[in-house]
């Protein structure tokens, strides 16, 4: 391990670890096999929220460099960052969490397993994400209805959901299973399942099985075509929150032919 | 302190301060008394339009990790950052700013008292701002009417105002003593005192004596409901403002009973 | 050279190059003569996508701190960057380059000579862009029709086009020879040669030879009043162009008288 690395000797640290040039490792810090931290990060940056509990990286995880991660937040195995990504105090994700460069993660945020994050994501605190979600460059999450305030209204999007590029999520808004955001979209109101909304406020255009261009061999939900892209691992878990998503669309059809 | 540090004989240092590792300060930076600054950082970053004014950051600071500070800025007492906030040159700010993670001031900026900047707030050059404003994340401020030109209408915001999520302020607009900008609109043209606006162009869609949650306990201006999240030592000019929102809000309503 | 630096032996310096403190090079890096790279730098980050080619940074190019530019791309002389900055494999650019603070080019994208980009600019995989672009703080660049899919529409930017503040653009579009895009617009079709368009979605609402404000004297294509803002040596390519938007301009006009 090079010269230029300070590591707390109060840091658990598994096996086979890299530790690169320039990067803090702080105390009350658990860091599973196998995993990869690259240079100029701050690992367990130290804050009395997190009230002495650890931060613990799973295994086989990667954190790409100038990350900083606080003391009291709990990741699954095979997280994978970007650089300059900021997490902060009392957030617990599920395996395998993508997070982009530059994200920005405010704390007290939970994350189902699998999710992905591009880059310059905002999740503001207390933030509830399920599984599957993949939420795109800099979609932008707020908590507070009447800023400033003591208020604090949290966002929860549900398994399978997808939040196209630069969305605004106002206060308290749910995003429902399997649904869609478009880019530029302010979420004023909940988004139903298998609904795609945009728009400012954002306002359905279709439903799910309507949306994805059959043209071009995609088929809904996102699972159909793009399976390959996780491990075969996270699949048993994917192909039953599809399955959920299929129901959700053919009672959706049902309720309309009912009409 | 760390061995692992790069600090200039030039640097004039106070009391009490704390300094991370791989942390580099340059010479022309004054740093008050019981200053805690993180690892990571460039602090007086040389610049020649700085013209060999130091860099001036006051007592009891707390700057976090991989920010950048240039030559040529003034900060009161108490300023507190985020992690990889940029400052640059001729900015000058009164006590107890607040800037947060990933925050870029492009320089010439001046803040008035307690002034509080979420994350990833884009300040533009020669933006003027009064004390007690609120900019939450990813505020944009622009000021070159046709880009590109050598034009440059900064833009101005008045104390108490609160700015949120996701705004645009256009070159040259004013945004008035304790007026309201909703998440996401674009500031085409001026915000009179108390007005809150939304929408791209912002629009006024009601006043402050009408906006906050009286059914949550909420009293305009902000202060009336969040005054302790302020250090007492503030709140005399705090309840100066106050009082001018209030004269602000009377003189509005007496205009609308005499049409 | 600072002994804060870690350089590998495998990588190829020019003469008079600068590195600062705690900055990390890789191998396979090729750097020109006379650049200047800041302090807590990443240049050459490793990655098996580059396969093998090296980073290839022209002579006299400035890179700020905190930067981190991967293998395998390739950057005329005279690249300017501000702080943060990430670059990621595959990018090609030509000669003098800026790219500001906290921008972020994820790969396989192409750049002209003289392109100039604000800070928190997010260019997407495999974006065109031409010479003498502009593009303002926090344009978004997008390529998925469909996203997740593996579906990728690349965005084109033609010649001195100017992309003003906090712009998305979707999948695919085409901005033309000297357009202009607004302030927070969407762009959800291509934009002709030399129109002017805003708003979501972005529609014309005007040509470049009526935007512009003759009242401060500036005059379109924008060189007409900003040239000064560029080295000489790019002035020939620069008025090539500038008389291509003219033509663009005269036939316009002459479609429109001929209605």
């Amino acid at each position: 391990m090079s010269s230029f690395t300070k590591i707390s000797p109060g840091a658990r640290i598994g096996r086979n670890v890299e530790i690169g040039d320039f990067t803090v490792v702080h105390d009350d810090v658990v860091i599973g096999d196998g995993c990869k931290i690259d240079s100029h990060c701050v690992i367990g940056y130290p804050n009395p929220v997190a009230q002495g509990r650890p931060l613990v990286i799973g295994a086989d995880s990667t954190i790409r460099s100038h990350s900083v991660f606080y003391q009291g937040s709990t990741f699954g195995d095979g997280l994978t960052t970007g650089h300059g990504v900021l997490v902060r105090e009392n957030t617990t994700a599920g395996r395998g969490l993508r997070i982009g460069s530059n994200s920005d993660i405010e704390g007290d945020a939970t994350f189902g397993d699998w999710v992905r994050l591009h880059s310059e994501v905002h999740v503001g605190k207390g933030a509830r994400i399920g599984h599957f979600v993949w939420l795109y460059p800099r979609v932008q999450f707020t908590n507070d209805p009447f800023p400033p305030s003591h208020l604090c209204l949290e966002v929860a999007i549900d398994d399978m959901a997808v939040i196209a590029t630069g969305v605004i999520l106002m206060p308290g808004v749910r995003v429902g299973l399997g649904a869609f955001v478009g880019a530029g979209s302010i979420v004023r109101s909940d988004v139903p399942d298998i609904h795609c909304v945009t728009g400012d406020p954002a306002r359905t255009f279709t439903t799910l099985d309507r949306f994805v261009s059959f043209e071009h061999g995609l088929k809904a939900p996102w699972p159909r075509h793009f399976r390959d892209a996780y491990p075969a691992v996270s699949w048993p878990l994917m192909d039953e929150i599809a399955g959920r998503v299929d129901d959700a669309i053919s009672k959706h059809r049902s309720r309309a032919a009912s009409k």
